[in-house]
């Protein structure tokens, strides 16, 4: 019996898990992720070092990632570019390690032992800080020339709308993401029409983040609910642009804002359904929530050694 | 040796071909495209009749076709909904037919005989009045779940744009299309900042069409090429999106628009450049136009029969 590590470096912390043949989860750590090159690699190893031994490790870094297991950018980890990743572990561990996307990942994990299983056209979009995502096509985790497949988040939805880290303006992340919820948030806060948020951020408007929001909605508050509807509709557009290119029988919604689904599943399937292409000519896509929730990285990352992917 | 016929139904005209083993067009017929279901397959039956005698037909339309050979919806051509046409030519030719969506069977020919032979991941973006494409992905002709993959042209890239007749708003091909070209020449003369191309429509600004925007470009017309520029940037913007989606190491363009490569193909792959993401940590896709130019759909649609597609 093999078991194998996987990590997912996010944005703000890493999750290893250890790994059984069927995938059961029989270990978990947590560690803050650091900012600097040397100190990423370093951790990933003590991580490894505190689930292990093991016969395998991969892991699911948030950017893109060659098919070399070189980190090319990270737009949500600083001072980490050109980081061949995947040589500077197996140099420190020993042995040899697995590295792709983190939503590719959790794509991996959800097709193999989630709600993916048996599909064959399928869209895994991450909504958190910001949008990623992995794309199942023909049956088959696709990476692209480079390996950099699934990076929708960037797909420009509006060019005249708000700047992006990425240096282009009205990026769908810019209003389909956990920063882009607390933004509409703040701005309603500002201009007076969110009371009930605004007193959860103890008056502040400029305080207002997505979870006063939600909080607010949680309690029946028309104007919270107004925003999550609104957010559904920004997230309904890109996954109907997905469709007119892809067909997918299934989106699968991943990332933080999934701990929201009782909040945000229905506005965006209401939208997916009015916005779609010829809606009386096909079937809708189905809308589900990653099985794995935010463990799909992880699990999937463990799953890299020896997976079958384009 | 097999003789093989495809026909690929346009907006308005209808083009099959006659190819042979090789794929080299050994015959070729046009007939406009009718109005009527009815005239519609009597009109592929009179085209298959002046090309052969062959082994096999193919028949590419633009709109949505199912895995069935069900012609579901074709934005272009009025009064077709829900088509047996593959039924429905067996029955009249008493051979089995093999229909797909036409900027699929496109990929198909140049992946086959043209410009993305030996690509792995391509995709091919059909500028004509509309705008149609195929994906390439892993090697593999993708289709989707429903037979609909590739209709980026409806992939909305301003929520606040024109109207589209699709009944979405602010869709790709309003403003990267042929008819968009058009519309934006029209606008332009009629505030009274193209006297050039105003000129060429014999003075009246509201019967400016795409090709006096053009000649004006060629004889120099700063207005227009400014024009032309424009457009390529909303080109570059589509094309990035789906870059960012699916990482391509090429680019097809097909349709009526090829017609003008010495015109457009320099401003589409400026902004492109321009407008990519993280465009310095990755090889930028390459940009070519199809080499079987408008007969791409036609030679593809011979290819459907015995071909490989997901």
């Amino acid at each position: 019996m093999s078991r194998r590590i996987g990590i997912d470096v996010g944005g703000t912390k890493c999750l290893g898990v250890l790994l059984d043949d069927d995938g059961t989860i029989l270990a978990e750590e947590r560690r803050p992720t650091p900012k600097e090159t040397d100190e990423l690699v370093a951790r990933l190893c003590e991580l490894y070092g505190a689930l292990g031994p093991a016969d395998s490790l991969g892991v699911g870094v948030p950017g893109l990632v060659t098919r070399q297991g070189m980190l090319r950018a990270a737009p949500h980890i600083t001072k980490v570019a050109d980081l061949p990743l995947r040589d500077l572990l197996a140099e420190r561990l020993g042995h040899d390690a697995s590295i792709d996307n983190d939503a590719t990942c959790a794509l991996l994990a959800e097709s193999t032992v989630g709600n993916a299983q048996g599909a064959r056209d399928a869209v895994l979009v991450t909504l958190g800080t910001g949008i990623g995502g992995g794309v199942l096509a023909g049956g088959v985790i696709q990476r692209g020339s480079n390996g950099f497949v699934g990076e929708m988040g960037h797909m420009v939805v509006d060019p005249e709308g708000p700047d992006c880290p990425c240096g282009r303006r009205g990026c769908w992340e810019r209003f389909a993401s956990g920063s882009a919820l607390a933004h509409f948030g703040r701005v309603a806060a500002e201009e007076g029409t969110l009371p009930t948020a605004v007193a959860l951020a103890g008056g502040d408007p400029s305080q207002v983040t997505g979870e006063h929001v939600t909080a607010a909605a949680r309690a029946g508050d028309e104007a919270a609910l107004a925003i999550l509807d609104g957010f559904g509709r920004w997230v309904g557009i890109g996954l109907v642009n997905l469709t007119n290119l892809l067909d997918p029988e299934l989106f699968i919604l991943g990332g933080g804002l999934v701990e929201l689904r009782d909040l945000i599943v229905e506005p965006i399937r209401h939208w997916l359904g009015q916005l779609l292409y010829a809606p009386s000519f096909r079937p809708h896509p189905r809308l589900e929530i990653a099985r794995l929730g935010q463990r799909a990285g992880a699990v999937g990352a463990a799953m890299l050694p020896g997976s079958v992917r384009s």
